[in-house]
């Protein structure tokens, strides 16, 4: 199931994806937001299924502003750095990386995080202006969504705390990045986490290794990645941040970007006012945001 | 005034101390919690003052559980790393240092943050096992509480943002800190950021430069220092967060920890089951946390 959030009169509304069609589930989901959704699937799924199945009335999806399927995540969003292995090599290059692992592949994975308040959603504005470096990059990433609570221990599957998956574009401040040495500040600017268009939930995705993450700057690829080619998988990120640390349902987990983002070129080639960044991966979708 | 959330029966209260008295303001708070009350503060704080003045029924505070002010922060605590002098130079003498000012006094504010799930209130155990490398270290804080939503633009008193003020203790697990490079999983272990006891409102504190701040472990005194050494005072804190990045009411921003922590002392002298650690400054109170 292709699950959405999107606007509607009385502020957003959960809904469900088919082909260019929307199918309202505020009611099915009793009014729920999408963190609610998760929390109750167990006793929703049916319900929720049999009114995707007999969807009598759908809106076109031309006509539906999406917004973030999390468009209020409860707490930060959990990112990986470095973890593909050319990106490792390309950011290390750059003279970017303020890490301890400089110049390495990371023996463990580097995670840091993106407030709330830097979500957005498809098609909303990139605004470069608040970068007072001028040196906006875009990082696209899948991202898993975590279905279940509590910490995760060495007899869990991990995977059984995957509710589904969408995209993220990590948009990064290169300039803050650096210079406060902790990502926090460069990672969390209003509006550098575009995240959708969709919520794949995990039944729908049988080999995440056989998936292919993809980025455009204004119909120019620049990112192109299978992730099969994470060095830390899933499962290992999963068992890595919950080892100690309590999951959350709603919780999201950015899982790094390949190479290719604007810093690995030279000169960086950084976002700016009018480009347009798209993020690919089949089958969330396409993430496309404007740049202003 | 000082605010606190203690425990009760249908789960937990807002409330105001008053010596060794806990006054409840469950009704004149409309049965908001503390992020409620911040967000309507303006409106609510004449009947909150006139409900703490006239207050006919107390409760004795020695039959309180006080829990956290803020217990559920609404996204990740805000806090700042080597922030007074011979602090940073303590860190970077440790070989513990995997930020890029390694060795050095930073030129702008390192930041990073903790999970809400973190937060524990006084007297909650801190607990050791969760710290695979047996590297468990305490760090004295003041935190300061936002009351404001919004950036911060450059006409903007910082000080205006803030609500008042609270105690965080930034348990640590050293050893994950190095290891991961980025802070957020050493730093963000359930339990492990302790907080309160209570929360000063801002018309307490005149100036935050006279006050000090101690941290005690088993009664022996570790940590001792005036806010008036921070590197970066809480204007620019305020001002570096909020220039590009929204604060929100009930945002939590500890202001780093001075000298005097365990891995300051060669071998470092990290806390270990049966231990009990206390951070201390006036008006806020005393924050003791047993280590199990």
């Amino acid at each position: 199931m292709k699950l959405i959030t999107f606007r509607h009169a009385d502020g957003s509304r959960v809904g469900a994806l088919a082909g260019d069609r929307v199918i309202d589930l505020h009611d099915a989901a009793g009014g729920r937001d999408m963190n609610g959704l998760i929390d109750d699937w167990p006793r929703l799924a049916g319900e929720i299924g049999a009114a995707v199945r007999e969807a009598r009335t759908t809106l076109p999806l031309a006509d539906t502003k999406l917004l973030a399927p999390l468009p209020q995540p409860r707490r930060n969003v959990w990112c990986v750095g470095k973890n593909y292995h050319d990106h490792a090599r390309e950011f290390a290059g750059s003279g970017f990386d303020s890490s301890a692992a400089q110049g390495a592949v990371p023996t463990v994975p580097i995670v840091f995080s993106k407030p709330p308040g830097a979500v957005s959603g498809p098609g909303d504005a990139i605004d470069s202006s608040l970068d007072p470096m001028a040196s906006v990059d875009y990082e696209a990433e899948l991202a898993v969504v975590i279905g279940k609570a509590g910490r995760v221990s060495a007899s869990d599957d991990p995977m059984s705390f995957v509710f589904g998956y969408t995209l993220v574009n990590d948009v990064t401040s290169r300039g803050l990045q650096k210079q406060h040495s902790q990502w926090l500040l460069g990672k969390g600017i209003d509006g550098f986490c575009p995240m959708g268009p969709t919520l794949v939930t995990a039944d729908e995705v049988h080999d995440v290794g056989s998936l292919t993450i993809a980025c455009e700057v204004n119909g120019e690829r620049r990112q192109h990645a299978s992730l099969a080619d994470l060095i830390f998988d899933i499962p290992t990120l999963i068992r890595t941040i919950g080892r100690s640390i309590s999951l959350v349902p709603g919780d999201i987990i950015a899982t790094g970007t390949p190479a290719g983002v604007g810093l690995g070129f030279d000169p960086p080639r950084y976002l700016r006012a009018g480009d347009s960044v798209c993020v690919m991966l089949e089958p969330v979708g396409v993430l496309e945001n404007p740049v202003i």
